[in-house]
């Protein structure tokens, strides 16, 4: 019943005319042979696998969920799984952005990003078999050993096995300095591991013949908390030294989760029963390496939400243009009907323009930060990759939470868009917001990416990333200033952008006096800043649409109305969030932990 | 794992503190007799029996379902339900409110709405069985002949039959004007009635020896549109002449619905097959008697999303204590643990106590409502009668959609307290989730709320019952005006009463202009209203507080904190609100249809 386009127009905007992506692109070495006909065939490719293989198992996959033998510990996904994995390899797929070195296509993060948008509109529980390998391939190619590199990396990119990330145990997640999960030496360079690992996404499966664990563990000698984490890359199946399969390592899936939704994802509790390992990088550095993995699958998950937001954005629409119901109140609109298609009524085209406009506005933000990765990675200038470093540091955690919180609102409006029929299941629509509420959640719940930016992004250094967003805005508003057509939008953002900086401050030395302040004020700090972000690039979209709304082609007229949708009803949120920020900590400490 | 205690000491606060309710009772023939020890123990009684009976068949009954012989149509209720039913049969329940003419208690509406807070918090599911019945009983009360009357209350009454509402039709459920049911009258005061029924709660299960279905549709002389629909009473099994069942009526299951929530509840698919009915009122008027049932059911909606806000607040409290993970960021609380228990941190405070406060304050309002009901039924004073079905008809869409969008927000808080264990569907949470989120779909969206509040209620009588709440909190920032300890609650409680009444004038003065100005701003509009009722109500139950707070009692302390949380975090959302409110329609009408 339903229905995705890949939003290729709309991808294509942010990278060729807002983001001139290639013409920055030719200077780097790595991409210089990069343009935009390649870019955008690979992701209209792309795009049809994400329509065509995927999107249709996503219904199915929900309802069937995974399966796991019991004796033999091995884990099926739901029918159609492995055949789409399959033709994702054969597509070579995996390798789209990964080092030519272990044969990859060295194309752009950029295009990867897009790429796994649409993956996630089509299927978010499918494209975590896929996107959790990402994780284990940075992580590997980071601090792997020479060996490790060329045992792992080259099967990595070939999509022939996958990865994992197992960090969190029954009694920590957030808090990985208690885990206790040990890894003891054997003196041939391999350790034995032993303990208990949850919330394992595609802990184990069916789609690929070897699944790599990248497992945290405690050393014998390690000093307690976080800082006595070592990293241990954990095979399904041991490798010998030819990269053929060897026996069955002792990690095995000991129960599947019954969860809220992604169901067609297995996230399984993982028993390592002195299971065969090698370190990556230093030991007790474990956490350090582990980041490599957490900051790619951090934006991972905004991709996640942005691809839900789309999807339930499009068949909103497409419900709401067909269902007729109720006259409009300003007279009726289709005459020849008994009722009018509900679009006509203000509200739910409140709700669907929220979508539309936290997909677009979510869009711009997500190229624009793969941008950033691929200057990072790739500029020759080392002013321009620490910059770019920098700046992907301050928007990794606004990409997470802003863009899942975003993705929740987006998807419970769409459904909202379906009165009854969106509780049920037949439409889809409940399914995109069972599966929206994980992000929130995992990689980090979005508190901790609030405390994430605030405390360490923010305020640790003393506001110097900021300043350097802060820097490219202003930058904008005085170029733009003088542009009477743009006041409208140019205005509020520059207004933000000082309400911000006066925010921080505030609570900056408030938090000096106590430091529960941060705690106090991150979470809905976080949002402004998203706010913030959004109200640039929404700007910066309107004054590309301005140009161009003359040219007849109605794309732009749309862009432009949503940004004004954007201005006049969803940024305002921030004169709330300020107020609430700035009201502190002290009515939340208030109350002794007795009288909850 | 789930636990549930009955907050039988926040509603005797409410009941007997806050609004005296047995002083005003006593002025009630009907009520005369009630004392506050009477009701204390009838709710005690009321909550044993939701917590120890139906409370444990939640989680079970979710994960079974219902399940549908398509043979026979017969619909089983999940284990345990029926006993349960039973049970309450046996405990008088369904009894409580109901007219002693036909066999029923005729205690106040206030203990029945308390009732039903508590069983909605152990099953909102399960509680959908009895609650149906409540609104058919309702509408035969008010409409029904003397025979119907005769026929069906004593046996609804008794909850040996259940009742349900079949209004909604597949291409219909806002706009029943568009419904095509229809009753051939067959010359013996009888009717045939043919069609089909969608979403009907409750419509088909083994609890009960019948159902009583309240069903709308047309006569063949019907004028078109919502003028021309009748109301019918069509029961499962007819019933003879002597009260015992008869043949069985051409009225069944022909499929049950998949949902994302309130599994428990058979939301039935009704075909009518020439299936025996009588009118039900007056021909063609049937929409007004409906009417009867809608509103007691919005307001039982509300009751749902109470539950739900309560029961997941205590199950995240408890979480939240027991739960270690992190050190307090102003240093180390629980130093003999390796963590903090995390309801040290701020955030995880602000999720308990947003949770918290809405709870408390639907409960104020939610009893404050039913108690106005009984002013309107019962009192001897016809002045007051009146005035207390103004309050009501213009607080029933508040509490319809106030309730439910922050049931929403809170049990998502609650669940996102829990991190990853939220999400998994062991310890609860999830479920309260989902099943809060049909509330805001049933019974009239919550768009279609606002637009009775906005439309019907303010602006249709030039404000007049939305002036006579307005003098209600007038009256009380007066009086307290001059006490210095109220001046944090009265300032903005007073503050926000103003920009209520200009708001109203602006959307009134721009909707003369362009009616879809209403549809544009309804949605904020009620949540600024929802905020100016809790913002009365917690003034109000600070005052309360204030004054006892010495006592030594700790419930006033955490009163009188959670009054200044509201007033601090939650009530500053009206700042945003009332701006995008007077951002008007424009930004959401500019975009054509085809745009989208």
């Amino acid at each position: 019943m339903a229905q995705y386009t890949p939003p290729l127009r709309d991808m294509q905007f942010v990278m060729h005319e807002l983001l001139n992506v290639v013409d920055a692109l030719k200077q780097m070495p790595a991409h210089a042979e990069v343009d935009a006909d390649t870019i955008n065939a690979v992701l209209e490719e792309g795009g049809k696998f994400a329509a065509e293989v995927i999107f249709p198992l996503n219904q199915t996959g929900d309802e069937e969920g995974c399966k796991l033998d019991k004796t033999t510990h091995e884990v099926t996904a739901p029918k159609g799984f492995k055949e789409a994995y399959q033709k994702y390899v054969e597509g070579g797929w995996p390798a789209l952005s990964t080092d030519p070195e272990y044969g990859g296509q060295g194309l752009p993060i950029t295009v990867n990003q897009c790429f796994y948008e649409m993956l996630n509109s089509a299927n978010q529980a499918w494209t975590m078999y896929p996107g959790l390998s990402h994780g284990a391939y940075e992580a590997l190619h980071a601090h792997g050993t020479p060996e490790q590199k060329a045992t792992y990396l080259p099967k990595l990119t070939a999509g022939q096995w996958t990865g994992t990330m197992c960090l969190t145990e029954p009694h920590c997640g957030t808090d990985l300095g208690l885990l206790r999960t040990k890894a003891e030496p054997q003196g041939d360079g391999t350790y034995k591991i032993t303990g208990q690992k949850i919330f394992i996404s595609a802990g184990e499966h069916d789609l690929a013949e070897n699944i790599i664990h990248l497992v945290l563990a405690r050393l014998p000698d390690a000093p307690q908390g976080s800082k006595g984490i070592s990293l241990f890359v954990v095979p399904k199946f041991v490798v010998n030294k030819d990269g053929s399969l060897g026996e069955r390592n002792k990690i095995y899936c000991g129960g599947l989760e019954h969860k809220m939704g992604i169901h067609g994802n297995a996230t399984a509790q993982m028993v390592l029963d002195g299971a065969v390992g090698t370190l990556v990088g230093e030991p007790h550095k474990g956490l350090q390496a582990m980041f490599v993995m957490m900051n790619a699958a951090r934006l991972g998950v905004g991709m996640q939400s942005l691809g839900l937001t789309e999807v339930a954005y499009q068949n909103a629409v497409a419900y709401a243009k067909d269902r007729i119901q109720m006259r409009s109140l300003s007279g009726a609109k289709a005459t020849d009907k008994p009722a009018d298609p509900i679009i006509v009524h203000p509200d739910v085209r409140k709700m669907l323009l929220t979508a539309r406009a936290y997909a677009e506005g979510g869009r711009a933000l997500a190229i624009w930060t793969a941008f950033q990765i691929d200057r990072e990675l790739s500029s020759t200038d080392e002013a321009e990759r620490k910059e770019a470093a920098d700046l992907v540091a301050l928007v990794t955690p606004i990409v997470k939470a802003f863009l899942t919180d975003n993705g929740w609102i987006a998807t419970s409006h769409c459904m909202q868009v379906f009165g009854g029929h969106g509780y049920i299941k037949e439409w889809g629509m409940e399914q995109y917001v069972r599966d929206a509420r994980i992000n929130m959640i995992y990689e980090g719940t979005n508190t901790i990416q609030s405390l994430d930016l605030l405390g360490r992004k923010v305020l640790a250094d003393n506001g110097a990333k900021l300043k350097k967003f802060g820097k490219i805005v202003q930058a904008f508003v005085e170029e733009e200033g003088v542009n009477e057509n743009m006041q409208e939008f140019i205005n509020p953002l520059a207004d933000l952008g000082d309400k911000v900086t006066k925010l921080t401050t505030e609570i900056g030395m408030k938090a000096f006096q106590n430091p529960d302040e941060v705690g106090g004020a991150a979470v809905d700090y976080l949002r402004v800043c998203g706010h913030l972000v959004f109200a640039y690039f929404w700007a910066r979209m309107a004054k590309v649409a301005l140009a161009k709304v003359d040219s007849g082609d109605p794309f732009y007229k749309a862009k432009l109305i949503t940004a004004r949708f954007y201005f006049a009803k969803l940024l305002p949120e921030t004169a709330s969030l300020i107020r609430t920020a700035r009201a502190g900590v002290k009515p939340l400490m208030e109350m002794d932990e007795a009288l909850f």
